[in-house]
Protein backbone atom coordinates (compact mmCIF):
# COMPACT_ATOMS: atom_id res chain seq x y z
CA UNK A 1 0.00 0.00 0.00
CA UNK A 2 1.86 3.44 -0.80
CA UNK A 3 0.04 6.71 -0.82
CA UNK A 4 1.12 9.94 -2.83
CA UNK A 5 -0.54 13.17 -3.42
CA UNK A 6 -0.26 14.43 -7.07
CA UNK A 7 -0.90 17.76 -6.33
CA UNK A 8 1.99 18.31 -4.18
CA UNK A 9 4.30 15.78 -5.80
CA UNK A 10 3.94 17.10 -8.99
CA UNK A 11 4.58 20.44 -10.77
CA UNK A 12 4.14 22.52 -13.95
CA UNK A 13 6.31 23.97 -16.37
CA UNK A 14 6.39 26.73 -18.63
CA UNK A 15 7.78 24.74 -21.51
CA UNK A 16 6.19 21.18 -21.72
CA UNK A 17 3.58 19.50 -20.12
CA UNK A 18 5.19 17.50 -17.05
CA UNK A 19 4.89 14.26 -16.19
CA UNK A 20 4.52 12.37 -13.26
CA UNK A 21 4.72 8.57 -12.85
CA UNK A 22 2.74 7.73 -10.05
CA UNK A 23 2.55 3.80 -10.34
CA UNK A 24 4.00 1.16 -12.70
CA UNK A 25 3.44 -2.43 -11.19
CA UNK A 26 2.20 -5.84 -13.78
CA UNK A 27 -1.30 -4.53 -13.09
CA UNK A 28 -1.38 -0.89 -14.60
CA UNK A 29 0.83 2.14 -15.17
CA UNK A 30 -0.77 5.51 -13.53
CA UNK A 31 0.79 8.72 -14.51
CA UNK A 32 -0.09 12.28 -14.04
CA UNK A 33 0.10 14.90 -16.79
CA UNK A 34 -0.11 18.38 -16.11
CA UNK A 35 -0.16 21.09 -18.65
CA UNK A 36 -0.28 24.75 -18.97
CA UNK A 37 -2.79 26.26 -20.69
CA UNK A 38 -2.28 25.88 -24.58
CA UNK A 39 0.34 22.75 -23.86
CA UNK A 40 -0.72 19.03 -25.54
CA UNK A 41 0.01 15.68 -25.69
CA UNK A 42 0.05 15.32 -29.14
CA UNK A 43 -2.45 12.27 -30.69
CA UNK A 44 -1.15 8.81 -30.58
CA UNK A 45 -1.79 5.16 -30.25
CA UNK A 46 0.01 2.25 -30.07
CA UNK A 47 -0.56 -1.29 -31.71
CA UNK A 48 -1.31 -3.50 -28.61
CA UNK A 49 -4.09 -4.48 -26.61
CA UNK A 50 -5.37 -3.13 -23.44
CA UNK A 51 -7.40 0.09 -22.83
CA UNK A 52 -6.25 3.31 -20.58
CA UNK A 53 -7.91 5.98 -18.99
CA UNK A 54 -7.76 10.14 -18.78
CA UNK A 55 -9.55 11.53 -15.73
CA UNK A 56 -9.51 15.31 -15.96
CA UNK A 57 -8.81 16.82 -12.05
CA UNK A 58 -8.88 20.50 -13.13
CA UNK A 59 -9.04 22.35 -16.17
CA UNK A 60 -10.48 22.74 -18.97
CA UNK A 61 -9.38 21.81 -22.36
CA UNK A 62 -9.86 19.31 -25.02
CA UNK A 63 -9.60 15.10 -26.25
CA UNK A 64 -8.11 14.71 -29.08
CA UNK A 65 -9.55 11.74 -31.40
CA UNK A 66 -9.24 10.51 -34.73
CA UNK A 67 -12.42 12.13 -36.01
CA UNK A 68 -11.89 15.55 -33.69
CA UNK A 69 -12.21 17.01 -30.25
CA UNK A 70 -14.41 16.59 -27.22
CA UNK A 71 -14.45 19.20 -25.13
CA UNK A 72 -12.68 18.39 -21.75
CA UNK A 73 -13.59 19.29 -18.18
CA UNK A 74 -13.02 18.51 -14.30
CA UNK A 75 -14.63 15.14 -13.63
CA UNK A 76 -14.35 13.81 -17.12
CA UNK A 77 -13.14 9.85 -17.24
CA UNK A 78 -12.45 9.24 -21.23
CA UNK A 79 -12.08 5.61 -21.73
CA UNK A 80 -9.90 4.45 -25.19
CA UNK A 81 -8.23 1.51 -26.37
CA UNK A 82 -4.58 1.71 -26.50
CA UNK A 83 -4.14 1.42 -30.50
CA UNK A 84 -7.12 4.04 -30.70
CA UNK A 85 -5.89 7.46 -31.67
CA UNK A 86 -5.95 9.70 -28.65
CA UNK A 87 -4.14 13.03 -26.83
CA UNK A 88 -5.44 15.97 -24.92
CA UNK A 89 -5.11 19.49 -25.42
CA UNK A 90 -5.43 22.29 -22.43
CA UNK A 91 -7.33 25.51 -22.84
CA UNK A 92 -6.65 26.38 -19.18
CA UNK A 93 -4.03 24.76 -16.64
CA UNK A 94 -4.83 21.27 -16.24
CA UNK A 95 -4.19 18.08 -14.19
CA UNK A 96 -4.83 14.80 -16.25
CA UNK A 97 -4.59 10.95 -14.36
CA UNK A 98 -3.81 8.60 -16.82
CA UNK A 99 -4.58 4.76 -16.09
CA UNK A 100 -2.68 2.26 -18.73
CA UNK A 101 -3.76 -1.39 -18.50
CA UNK A 102 -1.73 -3.69 -18.83
CA UNK A 103 1.06 -1.30 -18.55
CA UNK A 104 2.77 -0.15 -21.79
CA UNK B 1 -13.91 5.66 -26.81
CA UNK B 2 -16.59 6.99 -24.24
CA UNK B 3 -16.50 9.69 -22.50
CA UNK B 4 -18.51 10.66 -19.14
CA UNK B 5 -18.73 13.17 -16.67
CA UNK B 6 -18.85 11.59 -12.60
CA UNK B 7 -20.12 14.96 -11.15
CA UNK B 8 -22.95 15.06 -13.94
CA UNK B 9 -23.73 11.27 -13.85
CA UNK B 10 -23.17 10.53 -9.88
CA UNK B 11 -24.97 11.63 -7.01
CA UNK B 12 -25.26 11.56 -3.45
CA UNK B 13 -27.53 9.30 -1.07
CA UNK B 14 -28.13 10.15 2.23
CA UNK B 15 -28.25 6.75 3.30
CA UNK B 16 -25.04 5.12 2.38
CA UNK B 17 -22.22 5.54 -0.46
CA UNK B 18 -23.28 6.28 -3.80
CA UNK B 19 -22.21 3.50 -6.16
CA UNK B 20 -21.61 4.51 -9.86
CA UNK B 21 -20.23 2.20 -12.21
CA UNK B 22 -18.05 4.28 -14.99
CA UNK B 23 -16.42 1.17 -17.17
CA UNK B 24 -15.39 -2.68 -17.20
CA UNK B 25 -13.87 -4.56 -19.74
CA UNK B 26 -11.00 -7.08 -19.18
CA UNK B 27 -8.28 -4.59 -18.36
CA UNK B 28 -9.97 -2.68 -15.77
CA UNK B 29 -12.97 -1.66 -13.87
CA UNK B 30 -13.23 1.68 -12.97
CA UNK B 31 -16.34 2.53 -10.46
CA UNK B 32 -16.86 6.11 -8.59
CA UNK B 33 -17.92 6.32 -5.16
CA UNK B 34 -19.40 9.25 -3.94
CA UNK B 35 -19.60 9.84 0.15
CA UNK B 36 -21.92 12.10 2.30
CA UNK B 37 -19.22 13.08 5.49
CA UNK B 38 -19.53 10.24 8.06
CA UNK B 39 -20.28 7.32 4.78
CA UNK B 40 -17.62 4.80 4.39
CA UNK B 41 -16.54 1.67 3.02
CA UNK B 42 -15.67 -0.66 5.42
CA UNK B 43 -12.27 -2.09 5.01
CA UNK B 44 -12.41 -5.49 3.19
CA UNK B 45 -10.00 -7.57 0.64
CA UNK B 46 -10.26 -9.88 -1.93
CA UNK B 47 -7.76 -13.15 -1.95
CA UNK B 48 -6.84 -12.14 -6.02
CA UNK B 49 -4.29 -11.48 -8.04
CA UNK B 50 -4.32 -7.58 -8.21
CA UNK B 51 -4.15 -4.05 -7.53
CA UNK B 52 -6.60 -1.34 -7.15
CA UNK B 53 -5.83 2.72 -7.09
CA UNK B 54 -8.12 4.86 -5.09
CA UNK B 55 -8.28 8.93 -6.38
CA UNK B 56 -10.06 11.36 -4.10
CA UNK B 57 -11.33 13.77 -6.51
CA UNK B 58 -13.16 15.85 -3.61
CA UNK B 59 -13.45 16.31 0.22
CA UNK B 60 -11.44 14.53 2.89
CA UNK B 61 -11.53 11.65 5.29
CA UNK B 62 -9.34 8.38 5.81
CA UNK B 63 -8.13 5.68 4.05
CA UNK B 64 -8.81 2.40 6.05
CA UNK B 65 -6.07 -0.14 5.90
CA UNK B 66 -4.90 -2.97 8.01
CA UNK B 67 -2.79 -1.43 10.49
CA UNK B 68 -4.61 1.95 11.22
CA UNK B 69 -5.62 4.77 8.78
CA UNK B 70 -4.38 7.51 6.48
CA UNK B 71 -5.48 11.02 5.86
CA UNK B 72 -7.36 11.27 2.63
CA UNK B 73 -7.77 14.78 0.61
CA UNK B 74 -8.10 15.64 -2.68
CA UNK B 75 -5.16 14.51 -5.12
CA UNK B 76 -4.27 11.37 -2.96
CA UNK B 77 -4.38 8.23 -4.99
CA UNK B 78 -3.64 5.32 -2.81
CA UNK B 79 -2.58 2.14 -4.71
CA UNK B 80 -3.10 -1.15 -2.37
CA UNK B 81 -3.09 -4.86 -3.60
CA UNK B 82 -6.91 -6.30 -3.88
CA UNK B 83 -5.69 -8.97 -1.76
CA UNK B 84 -4.95 -6.17 1.39
CA UNK B 85 -7.96 -5.13 3.03
CA UNK B 86 -8.43 -1.58 2.37
CA UNK B 87 -11.59 0.75 2.70
CA UNK B 88 -12.32 4.84 2.83
CA UNK B 89 -14.15 6.63 5.13
CA UNK B 90 -15.48 10.33 4.39
CA UNK B 91 -15.09 13.19 6.73
CA UNK B 92 -16.78 15.87 4.63
CA UNK B 93 -18.72 15.19 0.91
CA UNK B 94 -16.34 12.74 -0.72
CA UNK B 95 -15.80 11.94 -4.38
CA UNK B 96 -13.68 8.82 -5.02
CA UNK B 97 -12.49 6.85 -8.33
CA UNK B 98 -11.29 3.23 -7.97
CA UNK B 99 -9.60 1.42 -11.08
CA UNK B 100 -9.16 -2.36 -10.32
CA UNK B 101 -6.62 -4.04 -12.87
CA UNK B 102 -7.29 -6.99 -13.71
CA UNK B 103 -11.06 -6.33 -13.10
CA UNK B 104 -12.58 -8.13 -9.85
Amino acid sequence: MKKINLYEENTFNDLHMKRFLVHDSPYFKILNFNFRAGQELPIHSHDIEGQLSLVVLEGTGEFLAKDGTLPAKAGDVLISDISEPHGVRAKSDMRVLVTIAPPI
